[in-house]
């Protein structure tokens, strides 16, 4: 497990307000380390992305022979450790990627735009987790379990560089739980509203949301300096620019990523985007109004056996997904499945998806798409 | 302003938490206490909407010629001091209501569904905020800025008693907001996702988020007694029953209190209630189905002139409308105004509302329908 002493205090709090669940690691025999598998490279690797970045590799074993730990100058020079080897994280240049056979970029959408092409032309093959390049219609937009065909022509070793781009988080979640739906009876519209972690703006916003509900605790002004405003305690409209049509960025990349994804220019979505004072798992209401009548009993056998997903839905004692539920957690869950009652005719059903937007939001779903490379 | 020293940690911390705005009140003229005004009580007065009753009769100067504090048996005997004079808590029993023009109950279902008609029998009207009997066909279910008409044959002076029913709270908040739209173009379907704060579980529950809170920070293990299940920096499925169709009461409320509101057996709506960690204002995201198109321009000219309803709508700067900033208001406020992409035509608007729970989600809406008795 990755640490740096910048995130240590909200590490630190997680590790406490969150439980963790996974799996114990065997430390005795690593077989990820191998001459013969891939040179990576994490870009941002001081970030909370970055970090998990790190977590998700070591859970998985993934395999390789090298890896680059690469940050802004700001963070060059800082020490980590990562399986029991110490590296230097170094400032990110061109250079960085000769020889890198896979990239895992988290540093936010200009470094992408500045950077992906050139380790494109590197040869490298770039996971990008930012927005940049996900509506750029030579590259893949990429949920392993809903649409790997997608991405089904790019490889290592073809000597070849590309860019596969990774979905927002909140379509990340949003399409783990709606995909096996739609792919049984098609979704004509869809009408989400989000519950959003702080971690969605990094890992400053959550060392935010903890100062700010310390301050609030004890009688001080809240100090706001990553939003405009008092997360303690409070909730607001997603801090994403808003557009001339009235949505804000964080909405309308649920629209199109969903239209990408679906590869269905007609799908009708429409999202409203609120952060909530949570860490670090992201929740959604979602409406879903099917072509063909589907009921909630086939509903909840379809996501029972989806790839990814987690029934939670007991009535009787009121147990369903919470954010603090799904916390460093890999599966989406899934619960409150019923037949809405605005629609005739079983052609719609009410769902409640929660997942860790960290984690299947951005650091899982990446290394599950660079998995997919090998 | 009245308080007790059971809420008076909760009190203190709401006051620095989430700064009051209300105007000074004059102390030196007090014109509610007058001989030809009505005699008042309040049942469950030492409940958060209990002290609410007594903070919004003072704010508005209601008038009256006694008021009874009653509560149950293990309160009975507490001092309280209401505009400047000391009273005991009485223990609720028949006789309680002697004498009494207007009760405002809100103590619990089972008291209302005991007491409400012993108090009738005695000639009191009542003004109830539990769930009792609003969709008792006799009793009328009132907003008063949206159906007042529904009780214009009540009056006091008639020398007979009457229930009038308070809407749950998230109906009231949605409903203040979607009512002056659904006059000008008739709302076809309605699916509400809401963020509802802990005062709906009433005081305790709000001592309980923040007692949690500091047991989160502090790494210890959370009290789980209101809630089973952690509050703090966590969301989750309302608390209410789910029902065998796989809707929560809460959920079922709105649907039914809207159908009887707005006199519409046909409207369609569906609603997930959600509880978010926040203290005495709920938020609702409301994506509305016309059958008349209605542009955004229009319905936000509409809500600015609605009575009660606060735009709050400031793209630019990303300033929407908060639980934090409609605490302690009266007025419901709107924002995120927008037409609906996920349907044609002019259609559908998405709005987010926001509306302080105690204040017009109970104590203020009761206060208003006694204010129409008059």
């Amino acid at each position: 497990m990755a640490s740096l002493s910048l995130q240590h205090s909200t590490h630190h709090f997680l590790s406490r307000a969150l439980p963790t669940r996974s799996k114990p690691k065997p430390t005795s025999i690593r077989m990820s380390l191998q001459q013969n598998a891939p040179s990576i490279a994490v870009v941002g690797v001081t970030g909370a992305v970055g970090q998990e970045f790190l977590s998700v590799l070591s859970d998985r074993d993934f395999p390789y022979r090298s890896i680059k730990m690469l940050a802004s100058n700001r963070s060059a020079g800082r020490r980590l450790t990562f399986e029991n080897k110490e590296y230097v994280v170094e400032e990110l240049t061109p250079e960085s990627f000769d020889g890198v056979d896979i990239a895992l970029f988290s540093a936010g959408g200009s470094i992408s735009k500045k950077f992906g092409p050139i380790a494109v032309e590197r040869g490298t093959i770039v996971v990008d987790n930012s927005s940049a390049f996900r509506m750029d219609e030579k590259v893949p937009l990429v949920i392993p379990e809903v649409n790997p065909e997608a991405m089904e022509n790019i490889k290592i070793g073809m000597g070849k560089g590309a860019i596969i781009a990774n979905p927002n988080c909140s379509t990340i979640i949003c399409l783990m739980a709606a995909t096996p739906l739609h792919k049984r009876a098609k979704v004509v519209r869809m009408v989400v509203s989000t519950y959003q972690a702080a971690s969605g703006a990094g890992a400053a916003a959550m060392e935010e949301l903890e100062l700010q509900t310390r301050e609030v605790l004890e009688g001080k002004p809240p100090t706001c300096k990553i939003f405009n405003q008092q997360y303690a305690f409070n909730i607001f409209s997603h801090n994403a620019s808003v557009l001339p049509n009235g949505y804000n960025e964080e909405e309308m990349k649920m629209v199109k990523e969903t239209r990408k994804i679906w590869n269905d220019k007609d799908i009708k979505v429409t999202a409203t985007c609120i952060r909530v004072p949570v860490m670090r798992a992201h929740a959604e209401s979602v409406n879903l109004q099917f072509e063909s009548p589907l009921d909630e009993d086939t509903a909840r056998d379809i996501l029972k056996n989806a790839p990814g997903v987690v029934v939670i839905d007991d009535r009787e004692s009121n147990h369903f997904p919470t954010p603090l539920e799904v916390s460093n957690k890999d599966d989406v869950a899934v619960g409150r499945i019923r037949q809405d009652l605005s629609l005739d005719g079983d052609q719609g059903l009410d769902i409640f998806v929660c997942g860790d937007q960290i984690r299947k939001g951005a650091a899982l779903n990446a290394i599950q798409i660079a998995e997919m490379l090998l």
